[in-house]
């Protein structure tokens, strides 16, 4: 017996903001079956659904994003709408199609509402309405808790339904179709030379996540750990995307791939803190209790047995932080600076692991233009540096330049 | 240990249709409480968000109404949305409250997707929440068949599943809120006259269960059955409603409570069918097949060994049915006749029961009007006509007066 080949396909809220784009896509659904492939499709709530069900919430409750165990269920109905139109429209064209919620499709959680864990999958159900030949619509984003109440996967939690599933079912690859048609060198609203990458390796991916198709980290963690290729193209062209996989011919790579960009940076500075083991723990634990992200964290060396501690977070969360800070007990510091019209510049490349030169590049370039940079962080793979918000564009393409990025 | 007393409470959509009702109703639930009760909420979804569900649905499949499980899902959204809404808001006013789907408030249905039956229910999680004094709000409407899939309750569902909540709880009464402030002996749009009823028997309100208050029969008989008291009243006012519950007092009761008016009418008659054993169950197999419901049927006698056979049906189904009955297959008859701008007019009570007299009185109302009356239909509590459209108005207005329905 030769079984079908099997492919997992996410399609974004953007991609489903009418009831024609459903239509739309369905047919882009029904041509992958024609190719001999099942296809199990993920979706997310349409168009700004969420959003609307997000304001009807602040309408009767001020508080209600920190309410989450009712968050999530009243959040979860627009991934059910979506995914029982799809199913209708793949029935309305001669398909057998069934829609599945999060926890029909077996997805399992632990209980952190608002961004819930995938704990396991069971694919039974799945598998069972796959072997019905029916196209399988699950509704992306949720799964349950093992109190039986529904959880989210948090933002972008669609796209790790969907690699979760292709890894789970053991699909082929995970097809994730958006309003983007694919990986870019760099964002091609800053420079008209950036190019569209074929593939990109995990890794890179993982450092470029905030670039062009705003892909959630997490998905891109599990096709990384489990070596489940990610495909990103756009819902609405058949232009070629770009494939998210381990790497076959890493070593004649170019070093650097791509350049990462993000505006929505702000910085707070503690002063004068005492410099012991323990103070960078105890000066962030206010801020990951309430579920602030911290980003470039950079402390600074101190002469007089005190130093100047300094770390980004999101533009968005910067009032909250900074409340948070002034409210610090039993700890000394001088006093708390705070920075704006910030940006995050980074050059990201498997090929730069352990190799020089790169950084100094960098550097190099910038320092030609002028450009001051405040904060400087690196992982292996990766060089990113702080700088002022309005520079952002003529050193994305100066750099796009000196590294040769527009070449294939 | 004194235990509370429990009240189900069901509020249908039009009192929910925006986020500023919903605070309002909050409030009265609240005031509940603070007589001393533990409240278990039912609610419909939000104002027109059904049809609107419903029209998606037809945008995209032509033919969504008949593919029936895909439907339930999409429409359990709104009460889903409904529900967390509500506790969001009661959660803001600072009460303690929980949303639980109708799976989670353990209603479990048989598989009749679109009209499933309520099988059992598992009450361990409401009573858990209600033990931790929070008010439930169930989402109504909505159950879940041995398949694991979400089934709908049909039209007025959400009074089903709070009457049988109210019996699964063993509550003191189940009180539906909704957009009218009771039951009334008739039509108060007919006639001024007309007069809110304090109290009705079960086996009335079934009679009349198309008027006013448009309650669903099945949550009546659910009533009757299990002896539950269920009171009407509107969601805006505070105005005292009608009580529906196993009377006492029958006999001294008023023979004749009310006057129900259904103008959604149409006849079909089957003329020269043989009139032998059988004959209307084959002749309304077809019907019944297709779900169409039927309402009176008359067989004439017959003198040559055939007969006529006439029922009527909601007027919307009139076409299907006449076309159902064109491609009866081994039944002879001479034709088909229909016959629309009908209505049905009743007097219903309790007191009538074997007691002669009502009939004739009603009949000799009519005739004083120049009435003709169709078909004729009886049940113990009930008499029934079928009358023009157009008699309806003043038949109504003088047997109200005739039965004296106006004093109290």
């Amino acid at each position: 017996m030769t079984r079908k080949k099997l492919v997992v396909q996410k399609y974004g809220g953007s991609s489903l903001s009418s009831t024609d784009q459903i239509s739309n896509i369905a047919e882009k659904i029904i041509s992958k079956t024609k190719q001999g492939y099942m296809v199990v499709v993920v979706v997310s709530a349409m168009g700004d659904s969420t959003d609307n069900l997000i304001s009807l919430a602040s309408q009767v409750n001020s508080n209600a994003n920190s309410i989450t165990r009712e968050m999530d269920i009243l959040l979860s109905t627009g991934e059910l709408v979506s995914s029982t139109l799809m199913t209708l429209s793949l029935i309305a064209k001669n398909k057998k199609a069934i829609s599945l919620s999060g926890v029909q499709a077996g997805i399992m959680t632990d209980s952190v509402h608002g961004s819930a864990r995938i704990s396991d999958i069971n694919i039974n159900r799945i598998q069972e309405e796959l072997n019905k030949d029916s196209i399988v619509v699950v509704a992306g984003f949720q799964g349950l808790n093992n109190l039986g109440d529904v959880t989210t996967l948090g933002r972008g939690g669609s796209d790790t339904t969907a690699v979760a599933l292709a890894v789970a079912l053991n699909a082929e690859r995970c097809e994730i179709y958006t309003d983007v048609e694919g990986i870019y060198t760099t964002d091609p609203r800053i420079t008209k030379k950036a190019r569209k990458l074929d593939e990109i390796s995990f890794e890179e991916m993982l450092e470029m996540a905030s670039l062009g198709a705003k892909m959630n980290p997490r998905s891109i963690e599990l096709g990384l750990v489990y070596n489940m290729p990610v495909y990103v193209a756009s819902s609405f062209s058949i232009e070629q995307g770009t494939l998210i996989h381990r790497s076959s011919n890493m070593e004649i790579r170019k070093a650097v791939t791509g350049i990462a960009v993000d505006k929505n940076v702000a910085k707070i500075t503690v002063k004068g803190v005492m410099d012991q083991p323990g103070i960078a723990a105890e000066l962030l634990k206010p801020l990951s209790d309430e579920g602030i992200s911290i980003d470039v964290i950079v402390q600074n060396t101190s002469s007089d047995g005190t130093t100047d501690f300094t770390y980004t977070v999101s533009e968005s969360n910067l009032e909250r932080a900074v409340s948070l800070m002034g409210s610090l007990d039993g700890i000394n510091y001088k006093n708390i600076e705070s920075g704006i019209d910030l940006a995050k510049l980074s050059i990201v490349g498997t090929g730069m692991e352990n190799s020089p030169g790169y950084a100094s590049k960098m550097f190099s370039v910038l320092s030609s233009l002028n450009v001051n940079i405040d904060m400087i962080t690196t992982s292996e793979i990766r060089i990113t540096t702080i700088i002022n918000k309005n520079d952002i564009e003529k050193s994305v393409v100066a750099l796009h330049d000196a590294f040769e990025l527009e070449a294939p």
